[in-house]
Parts: C-alpha cells; structure tokens; sequence
C-alpha cells in the first residue's frame, strides 16, 4: 500500500459527471427526431482529435469550449440540425456545463474532501468547472483546469503543474480517473492513481470493460467505494 | 445603478481576511518577546516593493509565497529572529495560510454565492487560496489567482482574464477590495466595483480612512452589507 496522498485531483467528463446520459435527456427534450445516444457519442468522438491539434502544436491553447464548439457545428449537418441558429448552438454548447453528477459524486466528494484537498484536473475549462460545480453541487477545494496550465491531457505539464501548485511531490498526488489512458500518464509523471468503473459512460447500450487493471494504486466502484478505501 | 453583475471577484487580503490581526496573534503566541504589531506591518510593507519587481519585469512570474518568504527573512534579524531556522521560517510563511475570516466574511460570502458566481481574485497563490478556504470555510465557486493570469494586480491581465474565463463583458464583473487601487485599476478595465470599509485592516493602532470615494458603483461596510446593496 501506498503512503496516502495529500492532495486529490479529479477527472471530470465521465468520471464525476455523466455527459453521455446528460447529453442524452437534453437532445430528448430539445430534439427528439435525433438519435441522441449516436448524437452524444459523435460530440464525443470529436473530442480527443480535437485537443490533439493543440498537443501537438497545429494551434494554440484556446478553451474546451471553441473546440466543443467547433465539433457540434460539424456534427449538426449530420443528425439534420444543420439549420439551427446561433442562438440554439449556444445553448446546446453550455449543455457541457451542466452535465449531472452520478448519484455517488456528491457525497464521495464530501467524504474526500473532508479529509483530503479534493480539486478537479479536467480538459474542460475553468468557466465551464465552476458552472457545473455550481449546477451539480460539486465540493471542490480548488477548480483547477488544462486551462490554467496551458496544455490539455495527457500532457505532463497539466499533472505537474497540479503538483506544483501546492508544492507537493507528485507521489502526494492521487489522480482520479475512469480512463486508463489518463491515469497511465498521470503515473509516468510520478502521481498516485484510482481507477473508477463507469460502466454506462458511453450508455446502456455501449457497455465499457472497467476490469481492473495492474499499476493503479486503487480500483473503486465509483467515488464512495474510493472513499472508503483510502479512509476517508 | 448600474446593471447587475454576473460575476463576483473578491480581493483577499484585508478585504475578506485579518492578516493583521492573525499575524499578530501567531506572533504572540509563538513569539512573545516580539512587537507582533510592528512585525506584521513590517512583512506586509515588503509586499508591493516585492511584487513591484515582477510587474516592471525585473523578474519572472514567481508564487506569492516566494516573495512573503524573501520578505521574511529580511526582516527576521531586525525583530532578534535572525536566528530562526528553516523549519519555522517555513511554518511563520504559510501563516498567510490561514489568516482568519473577518466575522461578516462567511456569511456574506455565502448568500452572494447563492446569487452570483463569487471567486477570489488575489495576488496570493492558488495553494495559499485553497488553504486559506478551507481553512476559513470560504465558499468559492472557483479560486482565481494572479498565478492563473502570471500577472500580478493591478495589472489589467488579472482583471480582463477573470472576465475572459467567464466568456463576460468586463461590465458584468463586480470586483469587491477594500483598497481603492485595486478598485480602480478594476474600474479601468471596465469592472463594476464595490469597496468594503475595514478600518481595522492595519490593527486598532492604525485606524485607516475608509471613507467613500468616488467611482466606486457601491459602498459598503462590509459583505453582509454588499449583500444587501445588491439584492443577494
């Protein structure tokens, strides 16, 4: 067993909030022609190719926002939403910013944070964070954001510079993560890590292996389950 | 009057924390042989000078800690502390840690949030902000720092990048000080701006005018009479 860590730093999209579902009801309501589970995973897919740009210098840092932005306006013409206006755009961009908690966020969140500084590490941007912790009701001791740090996931910058923020070695880091990949960077930088299974992530229908794999310090059910493990 | 803002940003020191009095009250307790009055006015007096040297760029951007650390072992040797050693210097410098709230500061704090977005919006770091909340029980949406912005106030990269993380016209952001510098390089850059009367910021030997000027778009004595002035 590891030392226990000082400081805990949060994933966001997947991990604390469910965008998929979120996006779902939203698309539901606004725009029940849509296929919104195939509407919710095209935003998505865009996601990874689109930070990309930024990680390996083809542009500039610029806001999670601008690129969500910029994947809807591609997706729209797709799903039959080509004529929306801006009006509309907007508001189905700042979805991102009111994604719902899982049931457990919350208080797996209150526990930890009572014992431990508990901040987000999320791609997302900072207005964005602190739109949604205020919607969803989530605790954070600090929002921190790849914003702050210039440089998007799994770029080592975003958990150094977690890292550096409180003067802590990284090893006094726990990133919390439902993705392998960003927990996998997180370690190669020297943080501690914990694993948590979202299996509907990507919806009932789309099921994700959430087997546990070797290298993470903890492997929890969701953020209750990780709050007892590390006794909080 | 102006229009509501949308967003809330707070000057921390003396604005919604005692430094004075909690330096005086530490030093006192840890040492007594001390003029804590005159020690807590000395460090504080290092502050401008200090950040002076990043703002004209005599230096790079460097955490607030840094430069309360630096001052510190300054003016150790003209208090008989000369002979401190690294481990209480170290514990002397995180006292900006855990500077305590003025009384009306939680509750004030709390029923603005409730209404606007409320954020820091200080010169000390975000590992300095985050502790010294939790530690007060200050309720922040989201903890903004000239370490955020690499600038410190009244530089206009910390007022305009505040705006910028919330998408706001600068019109839209109220920053709230107990310090008319701050409010008007604020008002320069197109915030809204509201004053907070903390006559006891230097201690009750150094009684501060905190009578109204103008420019500023509200007055108050303190948050919970913010609170009242704009309807939270």
């Amino acid at each position: 067993m590891q030392t226990s860590p000082r400081i805990l730093v949060f994933d966001i999209f997947g991990t604390v909030v469910d965008w998929h579902g979120s996006i779902v009801r939203e698309m539901a309501a606004r725009h029940p022609q849509v296929d919104a589970d195939a509407f919710a995973l095209a935003w998505r897919a865009g996601y990874q190719p689109a930070m990309e740009v930024v990680r390996s210098g083809g542009r500039g840092f610029v806001k999670l926002d601008l690129l969500h932005r910029e994947i809807l306006d591609g997706i729209l013409p797709r799903f039959g939403l080509g004529h929306l206006g801006e009006a509309e755009r907007a508001v189905l961009n700042r979805i991102w910013h009111r994604l719902a908690a899982w049931p457990d966020s919350v208080a797996g969140l209150t526990r930890l944070k009572a014992r431990f500084t508990s901040c987000s590490l999320s791609n997302g941007n900072l207005g964005l964070l602190t739109d949604m912790a205020k919607h969803a009701g989530l605790p954070w001791d600090c929002v921190l954001s790849a914003e702050v740090f210039r440089a998007y996931k799994p770029d080592p910058r975003v958990y150094l510079g977690a890292a550096e923020v409180f003067d802590a070695d990284p090893a006094e880091v726990l990133m919390v993560a439902s993705h392998h990949d960003d927990l996998a960077a997180a370690r190669a930088c020297g943080l501690q890590t914990a694993y948590i299974e979202r299996p509907l992530e990507f919806g009932t229908a789309h099921l994700k292996d959430v087997s546990p794999r070797p290298g993470n310090t903890w492997h929890a059910r969701d953020l209750l389950h990780l709050a007892d493990l590390v006794g909080a």
